[in-house]
């Protein structure tokens, strides 16, 4: 059966992509819409792959010596303009609180956009000493920011994220740090999400507001816009001079400790989908899906298959999440319905596979489908969930390759960005006058400045002057 | 050593009931507050019990067939307003937005105090069909209800929870539900807090805003007060009809769903630090203790104490969650800290403990010190774990049955509001008038009718009519 007769109710990507991704996110009920414009419900199965997500994404931080703590939802006005850049940066974006019950309050809530100040803030009463330091805290909640064009899980106007907040006595530390989480999050996006990653710098243009620097994680989507999947900023002592944060040193004397702050978002399940779905929906990587595995019987009215089935689903329960769907829908509906789900593994059962003491195994991302004896399901399902999870990288990986693309000067840049979806490499001055020239002609921005570079010339594309960096260029999400 | 001179930085219970309580919440490093007025800021210890708290009651939920969700974090005014006795009870207390960046909204939003409106909004669009019956959801997330006075965990502005909200086609299955997750709140509360707690029904008076029944279970604090500390909602199909909820029924008839709520917050933290505590600060419960058990080595400048000490650490981890304090801070000091924070369990371990291949384990919760061969310790340290947490629960109610009073009329039920502090149980004939009555006469709100109802007389202790009911009293919290 081929598989755009199993799914039907998916639009095709080269049909219109954008259509495609809010069916993929409403069908495989990932998201509902809200009645607040630009917020989203997120349902049962998508708040399972996000749970997926925290899960091991908390246990990568507190295995690197990081307590989870809770900041207050609200930031007094007075408090978030504390940080020039910042506040220039955010506070257009915010959602105000101006009353309390029927009761005017004296000075305005934002809603957190980003906590920077409120750490800081705890951070001045609770840092004294170098004894006290490095504090090494992160936080899971929501933020809000009051976006004017919103779509599910990429851009909304609350999202869930987790911010990390860091606090040491050296810059040296400081910038450690910062590197350590972009690695952790590039090691999250491959090895979990099964997602290749640019990793990065941002130019001093693309800089998080009141950040000395920001690092990146760029991946590439299915329809070639790149999209930034996880920042890590180093603010010098920036921060913590805005807040009078300081500390008595070794040698007793009295100065500024330096910071740090990192965040990733539910924007990563935006990633996953537009990543490795299919016109068939959505397809997810083994390491975050909510069912590994779902066994379908065929004719289960046949005497013996549901026993069998039942026997199969606690066989595999100690290896994979499984699923039995039992139901009364037809297998063909099972079948489509959970490849629209992006289920990796299907299992089919029926009458002549018990007789042969086999069954069937589907694999979501290829389609491919081997016979295995049913005394040997606890191993090969593990193996084939390993191969769809590798199978998901390389491919992503291959695409990336087939997608990026070397300009030499201003005017083959011009010609891919016009006529090609994908990353674009290119050389530059550094300057920020080309940089904005650049994306004023070409209608991309630039994406990062990576970390393994290469020389495709020596010179800038835009103004021919000596080159010092190649950047990333890709069209944002 | 007595237990007086290890902890200095806690006010005694009786010197002041309410400055110990904060003290505790402060020093033991629970909380901070924050700079906005009535918020707080959850600490890594104090946030290392809620995860505690979360993940232990998230999977009693999802035993039970529970899924977890998110919904927005606002509630647009119009949406608050579909439920008459919902709203009425809830706007005085909600924080509205007013403003996204610079634009003022619409239509005001108010930031959830509770999300029924916003479940109910969801459930019409997802359920149409007895099919789709039951919903069994679940989030853990913060609201926001505008206090005038505000104690940490207690009653705070903003403050952490999880709400189930769950729609069933039958009012019995929707009462079972109810029903069903107010006995997994006593379960929760006495075998993983280690808190005895009254289960019973709120009076149509105390009960919760729009619903047709509210269960609580009802616990007593160090100071005789009753602190309400998990409810259950019965809604029927109120907030079905105002929604226009409707599924077709196996008759094929346009019928409205039944729905309950239920919910726990952080609050549940500060029940445990009025349950268990002592003036020595706080003391936990094994079960969310996030050190369970300290090692605190003796002269560890000694040769042979700090490798002893780490092997010990090594092969505890297994068996617990276990502090090594290498520190250079002075074993009396250790004492004291990890006393003032309830470490459960405090394991010492000196040079002459080395020679004779033994350590000394001393209980937090009655200062009990045993010898232990180092061959044992894998075994004897969950034993008196288990010991702490059996005792706590015995102790804490051994307190309760202390300070429970019967009352048989008015002027008995006056004189122990008066003078005693704790339960008070009283014959109600059922009368709104009366529990009013009681309640301006005596200065104490009605917890609950509990399930376990005795008959301490025939008549209403305020009327003397005929009793219908024996009800529970206390000064709340």
């Amino acid at each position: 059966m081929a598989k755009e007769k199993l799914v039907k109710a998916i639009t095709s990507m080269d049909e219109d992509f954008a259509k495609w991704y809010t069916d993929v996110c409403i069908k495989a009920e990932l998201i509902d819409y809200a009645s607040v414009k630009g917020c989203m419900i997120i349902r049962p199965y998508g708040y399972a792959i996000w749970e997926l997500i925290q899960s091991q994404m908390d246990k990568m931080f507190k295995d690197t010596g990081h307590e989870n703590v809770y900041m207050p939802l609200f930031i007094p006005e007075s408090l978030l303009q504390k940080e020039k850049d910042h506040v220039e940066g955010f506070a257009p974006e915010v959602a105000w609180v101006t009353h309390g019950g029927s009761e005017e309050l004296e000075e305005r809530l934002c809603v957190r956009p980003t906590s920077e100040t409120l750490f800081c803030d705890h951070f001045k009463n609770i840092v004294h000493s170098y004894r006290d330091l490095p504090k090494l805290y992160n936080q899971w909640c929501s933020v809000v920011r009051w976006e004017k064009t919103t779509r599910p899980f990429l851009r909304s106007r609350e999202f869930l994220w987790q911010e990390g907040h860091t606090l040491h006595s050296t810059a040296e530390e400081a910038k450690l740090e910062t590197e350590r989480m972009h690695k952790i999050y590039a090691d999250f996006a491959e090895n979990v999400l099964a997602m290749p990653v640019v990793m990065g710098k941002k130019t001093d243009k693309e800089r998080f507001a009141g950040a000395e620097a920001t690092y990146t994680i760029e991946a590439l989507m299915h329809d070639g816009k790149a999209l930034q999947s996880g920042t890590s900023h180093y603010f010098g002592d920036g921060f913590s001079k805005a807040f009078d944060v300081t500390f008595m040193d070794k040698e007793n004397k009295l100065v500024h400790p330096f910071q740090t702050s990192w965040g990733t978002t539910t924007r990563l399940i935006g990633a996953v989908i537009m990543t490795h779905g299919d016109d068939s929906g959505l397809v997810l990587p083994p390491a975050i899906a909510p069912i590994q595995t779902v066994i379908v019987p065929i004719a289960s009215h046949k005497e013996g298959v549901l026993p069998k089935a039942n026997e199969v689903y606690t066989k595999l329960k100690s290896v994979c999440r499984v699923k039995l769907d039992d139901s009364e829908q037809s297998p063909g509906w099972k079948f489509a319905e959970y490849e629209m789900k992006g289920v990796p593994l299907r299992l089919e059962l029926g009458p002549r596979d018990i007789e042969n003491n086999c069954c069937v195994l589907v694999r979501r991302d290829n389609g491919e489908k081997v016979t295995v004896s049913l005394d040997e399901l606890e191993t090969k399902v593990p193996e084939l969930l390993k191969a769809v999870q590798d199978g998901l990288y390389n491919k992503a990986l291959a695409r990336r390759a087939e997608m990026t693309y070397d300009a030499h000067d201003m005017d083959e840049m011009i010609d891919i960005a016009n006529n090609k979806a994908g990353f674009i490499r290119a050389m530059w001055c550094g300057d920020r006058e080309c940089e904005d020239k650049l994306k004023e002609m070409t209608g991309v921005t630039s994406r990062c400045i990576p970390f393994d570079e290469e020389n495709l010339s020596d010179k800038c594309v835009c103004c021919g002057k000596p080159a010092k960096h190649m950047l990333y260029w890709g069209k944002a999400y």
